[in-house]
């Protein structure tokens, strides 16, 4: 069975899923699409055999759609997967789930409500086959029971409109998952280190900044934030255990011994560091939802996040420790 | 435009193929396949919707079938070639071209004959990214004129059924073909050297194996192969140039420390090592024939490895130095 | 000349001293020993061909000893090093200067006094070739202005008498005054966090901890301290600048394919870490004694080191952000 | 006990050796130096207390001497150890033993007739930790039994002296002893390639050179030498056993990221490569000196490299497989 699958927002990332669904993925087909721009909605729709709906509700409404994709803004997320939510239909959101904590909630009690689980948020780092390892060494004991963990997330350069909180909301918050998802428990308090700014920054923008996370049994973990780091995309991640440690890899890159040095290229983009991750992604997104089954980052996953971004940024502001008001995951989420 | 596919032999390499085009490949679809074994090819076509043809000759003929993927026992490869070569269809033909240098020279004249280049040649180290890093290095002059190129290409295990001229026949073979593709020019002679047998081989086998070339302007190459090396799948191959080296990646593993050491898996099968390169190498092929382009390794280099494949047999058997009777390549193939 | 060398305190890395001043060394030679075992230091004395005396103050007073080497025990260092001051004469002290910070500042007064810089304070990363390249690549500007320094400092096993303060005033000094010397200004504050111990600890000792410093400029820099890590000792030191960053090199080691995994064996001691790295800061000891001039880390490193250790261990207490009562630096040690 | 020793040639290596006696080893002095230009061995004596004399044979003569040292032009050599032989002296000769197999044979026979072994051989990669490691792993059973080592030897420019036997007698010398001693086995037959030379290259030399070697029981070991390779000295070796492969670090360096790459420095002398591998030769020689038993490379070894090295030269003017005219060895060197 071929799953029929609407997509709601075709942007960047909206337009990236599209072609991964048509070119890489098997046992899915875009068949719908809408946009607020609705004649980019209509020459996409053309060009991939698909229809193109006035809006995201008639889209989730059509009777064709099985499933649906939400890459559209941000702020629009929750309102889309609360219909989808009401429709009984599964449904994919990019990150973030919404733009709040508390509509995040809505979500979560919505899909309680409904009984059954059929959201699945857009964290990919758990699909990319470095961080599966790392996370199999943990579950394995291969370095004992974990203690601390050291997240690195660098990028070259950050446009100008990218402001200091977004260190949280749009970078820090893969880390946030993907700790939360290697350790499987909580996080309960935050702080935010403020280094002297880079001279190379926009003017109003805090870069790097250094997260600070405690989780429920006492694991800490530290995520350096640095937007503008010139020399390239870098993302590592080391856990460190009772009896040894587990470190992502660095990307496999040709070695050049030249002119009296060794030199590798540094990857620039996160589309050379994660783009087999995303198809990962979607494709198990549509293996899921033919099989009828759960996979992949739940809504409380997304709501989770949001609680600890809200108090992320909250540090960042009062310069203190501020703790995560988490409550109690319903067994629904086990 | 979609490319509708035939698959001649739905073996192993068949059926990933098959796979590969349906669910991982954009712009093409398997419409037919044939096989000696008729139900296998019934049961296949009706997994993927496509139609069983009782020989590789009627579907070839099949007005339905664009461009057809030989993956049938090697021996038949040059038949069904040449059967596509008549038809004037685009044919891809697993390696080997086929098994004499003659029948590989029937390909090339046909080919030649038809007036326009339709068929591409199954060697998928071309398509791999590390190579080509290696290959765009050796062209952009970041290591000045190659000298010299060392290989190294180790197995785990070998069946019983593996015998001695198939260290050069089906493994050194994909040495042979980058390491002309990596020089842009053609090898001249070739020695082996066979070390002390490993103890760990089956009796009839001379495993390693050390093949010695030289090219037309005098690069030696070497290439280890070693088919029972116990530790895993390992690839290796280092250019080194006149004012420098190049070298492959190992592929990135996560470190773990413990124990008192450091360790990194190493992979165990030429399938996580060269999955992705395959799925580049289909796609690269079906992307050149719905342009009705020419891309990748052509009859011409799947004739050139025999040749060199023929001499290489023969010096491991002679002892000696073996010229290498490659005939000038005619323009057709520049 | 010959440097005259004296040596308080002959036990484990007195004794190391005077063998590498015997043995590895040249232009030193150890001709005086004092020990409160009397009966050991009579014995080492017999054995290098120097002479014992009953107390530190005789040996330092003796006419023979051009230069002091004190390597007693802890609280004993302040006292000999004033006695030195006061005679004039160049001493080296281990680490720390002194057990408290007060003591410490006595030193710097005195050594103000005297007129002349005579006290060399024994911080030996300064001395490891991989912190001087990291250094060098600071200072030359390679990674642009530092920004932040990542530091891990792990220890396979800890003795049960080591205790929490221990993990600041044993193990981190190191990297207090590594972080000093390579930013080449004031730590101003300090913080420690406390992951969940490992439960491999002896039951009173709060293992792992993070230390968190702030620069005059902003530089914020981290110490992970695990000194029951099991696996290994492993330093470990990144520095991120405005355009790059720069990180120790792990020891080289043999690289061993077998059994599906590649191997490197971890260093299990500091001697396998740091033997070189003493033996060239005695070696620049003596030839600066020699030559009469200054050399390494001085009295104020040392003071600073106890002053930043201090704070640091009130941090652990107090669970909050220390500042550090740094003085301004008298122009006597620029 | 101290070691007086005698040193035969103070040009750069001997004064290297005086240098390193009197600064970096333990146990010995210099007493006497000679040197054909005997005004530089009256200044060097002079500044480090010795006696200078006015010929080798009077240096070896004397009854203060207890050792001899001999670092003068090679072929002078043997005629020294000779001297050394008839006096009972034990000898350190610098590599070659001689510069002839013939004359190697003459020191080997007297040494027997000597009846004990008094003469070690500079060969240093015997006493260099890595090679040391990797020797270890192969006694060990780490790899199994060896079936093939591949060894690269580089400089990144050789003097305009520097001709193409010197490949062998010069460079690859070292490569010959560490062979033959990693496998404790000899070598039985060789061969050489000689690629395209690098255009980069004094016009008389052929540069690289790939020497191949077989061993008694079947071992192919071979030999990139590379001697202006631009980019700087590198020193490779890997081993290859029945179940796993052993290979050399690269030496330790600083990792930077910066402008889109990874770099780190390559080595450019055999200084920074191999002085502690020095330090420790001529250390354990004097131990050995002192304790009055035998240790490292002995004549038999510097023999042995003769004979294979003469073998080697005659391969790469005749282009063919050259056997190895190599004695079996007398129990005398077990």
């Amino acid at each position: 069975m071929t799953v029929n699958i609407g997509v709601i927002g075709t942007g960047s990332i909206g337009s990236d899923h599209i072609r991964r669904i048509g070119e890489k993925c098997r046992g899915g087909r875009v068949v719908a699409v809408s946009d607020l721009d609705q004649e980019r909605a209509a020459a996409i729709a053309a060009r991939v055999d698909a229809k193109a709906f006035p809006s995201g509700a008639e889209l989730i409404a059509n009777a064709e759609v099985d499933a649906v994709l939400v890459a559209s803004l941000a702020p629009t997320h929750a309102e889309y997967v609360l219909g989808c939510l009401a429709a009984g239909k599964p449904v994919f959101s990019e990150k973030p789930l919404a733009t709040t904590a508390a509509d995040c909630e809505r979500v979560v009690a919505a899909e309680q409500a409904a009984g059954r689980r059929l959201v699945q948020v857009g964290f990919m780092r758990r699909f990319d086959s470095d961080y599966r390892q790392l996370k199999a060494a943990l579950d394995g004991g291969e370095i004992g029971d974990p203690l601390m963990i050291h997240c690195v997330h660098r990028n070259p350069f950050a446009v100008e409109s990218y402001h200091s909180e977004m260190a949280t909301t749009d970078t820090a918050i893969h880390e946030i998952d993907a700790i939360r998802w290697l350790l499987d428990e909580e996080l309960t308090s935050v702080q935010v280190l403020t280094p002297r700014k880079t001279s190379r920054r926009h003017a109003h923008l805090q870069d790097p900044q250094i997260m600070l996370y405690a989780s429920d049994s006492g694991v800490r973990a530290d995520v350096e934030v640095f937007v503008n780091c010139q020399y390239g995309y870098d993302i590592q991640c080391e856990a460190v255990g009772e009896t040894g440690t587990a470190r992502l890899p660095d990307p496999a890159r040709l070695s050049v011994r030249s002119q009296a040095r060794e030199t590798r290229a540094v990857p620039q983009t996160w589309q050379e560091r994660f783009t087999t991750a995303f198809d990962v992604e979607i494709q198990e997104w549509i293996d899921a939802v033919a099989e009828d089954r759960t996979s992949g980052p739940s809504a409380w996953d997304g709501y989770a996040a949001a609680v600890i971004a809200d108090a992320t940024v909250k540090a960042l502001h009062s310069g203190g420790i501020e703790s995560i008001p988490m409550p109690a995951r319903p067994g629904f989420y086990d």
